[in-house]
């Protein structure tokens, strides 16, 4: 019997890298359409089935997952993504190499190059905050999922926060506690803003319109997600002809600021004016007087949603052709600021 | 030229593991002498040159340094240690491998393991919070550095903050500003605590008796680090016949808790009462009302340090012999809250 081609050998007779062999059997969309016609022609000749694929093999030998982050294991805020996709991969029996290039992106392509070598599976690349990414190509030497983070292209599975669920579900929680005027710090102050701001205004206007209260434009702030933003805004809002009963804070750090103005002006939280917060950062929402009722970014569910959905491509018989793009919600954490 | 011996024909001349002869070209202090002498011995009658050792081989392959760790990557409060020993590999063109187990100490052998099949050269063990720590003697089978936890024995080298220095310094900001009544929210509620509690306690007390103010054990509050602990000692300490003109916080958010407590009582900041905190933990010292005067743990210094100290041993042609422990001091950071 004929030795067994190898992906050089497809390489080889297709006239193209090994990578780019390992690309179509992993089905990767990078690939040009008549690169990988004549990928597969070079394979039918040869004999090789990709049932038998390197991937396959490979599933077979490491159970091996990377994690390349901007700055998620560095930094506080997006910590429980790692968390989630650590516990997704130990109760599935895999393990996760996390590697961070902190603010760095040039360690991208050594990152990938080291994770690959070390026979990673698979990649999740995850980033501090919900945003578009660029990638070296090297990266599709592997399936890769996307956290926290998308290309603009969609070429590759991703998930990232619900913000307009989150911003629609933040502005509800006041409205339906019979506020009828109510404020929104952003976190940005550039138009159009992050994903984030973004997303996130358009929730709350859609949940405005659909409880027929009109938009104010004097009562959307532009902030920068920092404590210093709330408190100011904390007082400007309040010296409006018609100021806010209740108000949407971009983040939990802003609500601490917006909580020292309006104490300051002698007002009580939640009877004079209510808060809704954004991020559930556990060392700020609980420690908040009244505790904070706020949205919760769900990094854990993301972390868990990128590797589930990983391992369930690497385990496939047939993992999917085309990239998955989904928005995890952010659910609301009721304390007793509203 | 007759074959170069491998580790694995020392192990078996001396009847040992090939990870004892590792351990002992390592200069591993886990190796019992009478086992040491034989594998010595098996490495002479071969003509083994440990300058040639296998350390060394690998030194020159992988140039990846294992970081394995309870809770660091996952969690907020000690990101940094990574964030320093990430920032030194990448300066020192080596890579860093991260396994973070979660909560679940069990996983350790398996992270083990998996790091030293990757071939890294060394590991970092870090921990969330100081203190000590147990681990499986496989970890022995490469140089090994703790960061923010020790072993009871002290048999692998170590870096640690100096809290007894920082709760020196904490209390002498206070002291130098002219206070006398300094109570103290610590943060851990048994005795003797753990490794940050004690030390800081008695570099509280070290500072009073240099500055001749006698100690007052009703001005020691036994917190438990969160916001709720600094609330509740922040009204407690206020009802005393003699109430304190100045509070050490033992964390950031209890400090939180203090200013809410002081300000609903109609008290100042610092005016009225002073306030150090303890972490520097960016999210909260810097977003209170007045910025909060806080002593710095040094998570960043000890993740460079530990990596700093591990290569400088990778790459020694005469490696410690003896392990060493490193205290890191905890600067004072001066904000507005003293």
């Amino acid at each position: 019997m004929a030795k067994r081609a190898t992906l050089q050998d497809i390489a080889d007779k297709a006239g193209v890298g090994a990578g780019t062999v390992s690309r179509v059997l992993n089905n990767h969309p990078y690939v040009k359409e008549d690169t990988r016609q004549r990928v597969l022609q070079a394979m039918e000749e040869l004999d090789y089935y990709p049932s038998f694929s390197a991937r396959h093999m490979r599933t077979q030998r490491s159970r091996l997952i990377g994690f390349l982050t901007d700055e998620v294991a560095t930094s506080p805020f997006a910590g429980d993504i790692i968390k989630g996709a650590q516990d997704a991969v130990w109760d599935q029996d895999y393990i996760l190499l996390v590697i961070d290039m902190g603010d760095n992106p040039a360690r991208a392509e050594k990152a990938i190059k080291t994770l690959v070598e070390r026979e990673v599976e698979g990649i999740i690349y995850a980033a501090m905050y919900h945003q578009p990414v660029t990638l070296p190509e090297s990266i599709t030497q592997v399936p890769t999922v996307l956290a926290n983070c998308y290309i603009e292209n969609r070429s590759l599975s991703s998930v990232v926060p619900n913000e307009f669920q989150g911003g629609y579900e933040a502005t509800q929680a006041l409205l339906d506690a019979g506020h009828r005027r109510v404020a929104f710090i952003n976190i940005h102050p550039t138009e159009p803003g992050t994903a984030a701001s973004k997303g996130r205004l358009a929730g709350y206007r859609q949940a405005l319109a659909d409880y027929g209260v009109s938009y104010d434009e004097t009562l959307v702030c532009k902030g920068i997600g920092h404590a210093i933003s709330g408190y100011q805004f904390g007082y400007e809002l309040m010296r409006l002809t018609e100021p806010p009963t209740a108000i949407f804070c971009g983040t939990d750090r802003t609500a601490m600021g917006t909580y020292d103005a309006l104490k300051e002006q002698g007002l009580r939280i939640p009877d004079d004016v209510a808060i809704v917060g954004f991020d559930n950062q556990d060392s700020i929402a609980e420690a908040l007087r009244p505790g904070l009722s706020t949205m919760q970014l769900p990094h854990y569910e993301m972390g868990q949603w990128a590797i589930t959905y990983l391992i369930e491509q690497l385990e496939s018989d047939s993992p999917m052709q085309t990239p998955i793009q989904h928005q995890q919600p952010c659910p609301y954490i009721r304390r007793d600021s509203v």
